[in-house]
């Protein structure tokens, strides 16, 4: 059974910082929600947490365990994903270096291991009956192996309208699969089975959402943690990770914001959130965040008419933003980087346009660039 | 440029021993080839070469650069894979231990990656005018990835059978892509392109067929260093390993001695070779190596009616054996795999099927057992 860490005292509001007991937040911070502003909250541990340990051997993410609210889990052998350089691509955009962060080479093939292996821990060790969650592709296909390695029962509500490779790995996996009328029936679906039934929930249920479950969310400090202790990735100027309900750019930053307390580096590269279609970057222009921003993509990895409070702070406080990128344009670029050596999901390489979006903009000041690239190719349809 | 290791003073036959100078064997052994009996050569290091440093920074393959062909070569990320500890499953089977080493964490999503990466860094050094592989899937997507990476020219030779996922991913990395009639014409295709234009072939091209390219096979040593540095792997009885023409299993055997010649593990486990239908099997048992084992399976990767003398010698000198596994007994451990959280090619479920027969069998000794889990299903059709 996992051991919950003994540093981990309560929970904490990343809008309105109250606080609260360990105990489980599927909807965020009880107060705000009674203001209809959904916001997450995050671990908080006592002042004996034992320092951050970068540069330790590397065996993934079990190496954090003594940061994590789960030290003791159930692991496929998540985390410490290759950092690629790429000199070349480098070159043709005007670099002096480019580096993408490889998370396809988790196990179960996308940056959701990190959050499953938390969250199923936390499910496990409260006595769930089964874990839930509303996806169309990673978050559900994670969510069922790292369920399926616990021995814990499984469900995934998604439409008809997956992609057959992922709709594989879930039949296969042995997870119930609810198929809902469409991507926000799926929301109302998996509510009543955590209202009603106790499931633990991977993922929002809102509308407007709130971060994925606080003690999954978790897990992605380690990707900041990772970033920031390889030099090259702490020398940049930007980090661009593909963004819907932020949960990745969320860990990423707060990482990173522990790495800069550890003094272990000294300041944040601006985060930069790549989306399929403006959303947070109506946002950072004033809109507000609670709204729909309706629009139709092939990047369904990040597609849905929502943002979250929390993907608007990580912007915000590493002084990043928000790109919109066109999906003709990423179409191209998931061409260039396959003709590199990386075979990616669409939209995995929205950070490569989002990127020279940026970059042609007058008076771009950007030299040194990573960018996050979530899943494989092999996950979209291949008639 | 990728600079070759200065201490790689030639080659040496594993059959007849011979010895030859640094320079390229795609047939193998020239001497053995001229008796009608295709072996394998293996590249020869000088006294000098520094000694095997195992339990150093895991940052992939490129951590034994110094005992690798090519130090220093276009990187993936490649190597360093998890192992992943089945605890529930060793109790269903009665084993006090049980890890699977999922090389499906790969950069392109299988072992293929340490290959390539060696064998287009002696391409491109060598001034080849393009790589080329026959391939119907890991082998053909990984060179073409490497191929990529290294801005090289590369040409994979398959059927119009591939799986639509490899196609796909063949297709976007922009190789060039030859459909032979059938499986044996590849070769024909090949070893023209080897012999008339000069191109670099990964794969075999001949019948019977010797091991692939000696600078390639000799990147899988790295995943028997691997798994010799692990405490709980060293200690295994028996490593099973999906083999067809034998590169992995010799590569494993290969950097386990090294492993025991530089007194960091004792002894080697038993390799067992998993396959398909009765080839190895029936060679262990007797028949000429050299001659045809024709079979029909659904387990493409370890398809194939031919066997190599790397294949025999791994298992024979390392005292262990090869199981041909039936298609349906794969098929239902795959589904067992998958509900433990690993959602594996069918191949790569081969070595669970073949554990389960050895442990069948009255006597039977094994007690701690490693599996080699070479790629990932999405490489499998999934209408």
């Amino acid at each position: 059974m996992p051991i919950m860490n003994r540093h981990l005292v309560g929970f904490r509001c990343i809008r309105c910082d109250a606080r609260y007991p360990v105990a489980d937040y599927p909807e965020g911070c009880p107060r705000c929600l009674a203001e209809a502003f959904p916001a997450s909250v995050v671990p908080v541990y006592d002042e004996s947490l034992p320092p951050l340990r970068l540069d330790g051997p590397r065996n993934g993410m079990r190496r954090f365990a003594d940061r994590l609210p789960y030290g003791d889990y159930d692991s496929l052998g998540e985390g410490d994903t290759p950092l690629v350089a790429l000199p070349r691509l480098a070159g043709e955009l005007g670099l002096e270096s480019l580096h993408l962060k490889l998370e396809s080479a988790n196990p179960t093939g996308s940056h959701k291991d990190r959050m499953s292996a938390q969250f199923v821990a936390r499910a496990k060790d409260r006595g769930a009956p089964a874990v839930i969650a509303a996806s169309s592709g990673n978050a559900g296909t994670s969510l069922a192996a790292y369920a399926g390695l616990a021995g814990m029962p499984c469900t995934i509500v998604t439409t008809r309208a997956i992609s057959p490779p992922w709709r594989r790995a879930l039949v296969m996996s042995g997870a119930e699969i609810i198929y809902a009328e469409d991507s926000l029936e799926r929301w109302v679906i998996v509510r009543r089975k955590v209202r009603e039934e106790g499931y633990a929930s991977a993922t929002n249920y809102l509308d407007p959402p709130v971060g994925s479950d606080a003690f999954g969310v978790e897990g992605y400090k380690t990707l900041g943690y990772e970033l920031a202790e390889d030099e090259e990735a702490a020398a940049a100027d930007v980090v661009v990770v593909p963004t819907a309900r932020g949960d990745l750019i969320w860990g990423i930053y707060h990482g990173w914001s522990e790495a800069i307390a550890a003094q272990r580096v000294a300041t944040m590269p601006r985060l930069v959130a790549a989306e399929p279609f403006p959303r947070l970057q109506d946002v950072m222009q004033g809109a507000d965040l609670r709204g729909h921003f309706p629009g139709q993509t092939s990047l369904v990895s990040i597609a849905g008419a929502t943002v979250t409070y929390q993907a608007f702070e990580a912007v915000r406080r590493s002084g990043g933003t928000a790109v919109a990128v066109t999906q003709g344009a990423a179409e191209a670029d998931q061409l260039a980087l396959a003709r590199a050596g990386l075979y990616l999901e669409l939209s995995s390489v929205a950070p490569l346009t989002a990127l020279r979006r940026l970059m042609d903009q007058p008076g771009s000041t950007i030299r040194r660039a990573v960018l996050i690239a979530t899943s494989h190719g092999y996950k979209e349809p291949a008639s």
